[in-house]
């Protein structure tokens, strides 16, 4: 039994759904591991990750409109608003979705369903720099 | 250390919440392990993964109606609409919910709360096949 | 490759969120381990785990407002409530948050990022004692 550890790093411009897919599968074909388990972990309280449709990209669009229906920017409920009307929002958006997923790996590849996709989720207005961190155990 | 994979299938037959526990239990305790972690990961985006009360059924009942409520079908937001008014609809559910979950195994079995059982939340109207991969990694 | 396996018992006196953060990182200290992966897994269906924001207090003010809003006490939808007004909402608050959580032991400690706390989430108004399961693997 063996481990590894890598982070991946993604630009984000505004809030919507980026697929990290190629980073994160290219990865654990290069940890030469023919099964064991993959775990992301994203290192923030205002972006998520999440597991999706990648077919469509309609999807990702009435997502993003769902979400930002659902947690509204400028909520008079909120008294957290130093860091902006989209901060609060970002947090509970976040704690709606992922903060971790963990994928089988299987035949040496990670074992993700025909239409799925993997996803970082941004939930704020300006521009970040987020972390993934990707870990892989098995042999 | 040693792990083991296998996979469950879940024929469905419209929304609701179906009880895998007995799969995912046995499974497990055919594995051998006495101490160990269990992921459930499941390879679909408009079908998900609850840890939920397996007592009371009226919980099911409730917590399909929360979700049909707080995710309507048909919904004007969505411009996905093209494989019916449920899908766009079985997406943000997924997301709402969880894609994997892992629970430790203690003492040669999946270390359930009492009142706890596993189960696959089915958001499409139609009958699926639906198909949860199980990993098991421990000694 | 190794593993270790814990729990922390955490007494709540109602419905906010417990932060479990030094007893987890704690713990991750003395396992010894270097690099590896933690998960957290909680026993309960009416109580969760998040990972949120762990330095301005309001940010869990808001997020259980928030909660309370989105899943009220005594909606007539619910037909589960024979144990009182506050359980089915808090059935549909854990589905809507995690169960287990998973994060990367790197340089021998728990890989949380600057911001992040760890949390128990309490979703009874009544005083209960949670148990949170954590295990490690790893070397």
């Amino acid at each position: 039994m063996q481990q590894s550890s890598t982070h991946i790093t993604v630009r984000t411009q505004g809030k919507r759904l980026y697929d990290i897919t190629p980073q994160v599968t290219d990865w654990v074909a290069d940890t030469g591991l023919q099964s064991g388990l993959l775990t992301l972990y994203i290192q923030h309280t205002s972006a998520s990750i999440l597991v999706n449709e990648n077919y469509d990209s309609d999807v990702l669009v009435d997502m993003e409109a769902f979400f930002a229906r659902l947690v509204p920017e400028g909520d008079p409920l909120f008294i957290h608003t130093a860091e902006g009307p989209d901060d609060m929002p970002a947090h509970v958006r976040s704690a709606l979705t992922q903060t971790s997923i963990s994928i089988p790996i299987l035949d040496g590849a990670v074992a993700l369903g025909t239409w799925q996709g993997i996803f970082l989720y941004e939930h704020r207005r300006m521009s970040h720099t987020r972390k993934v961190l990707l870990h892989a155990i098995g042999e």
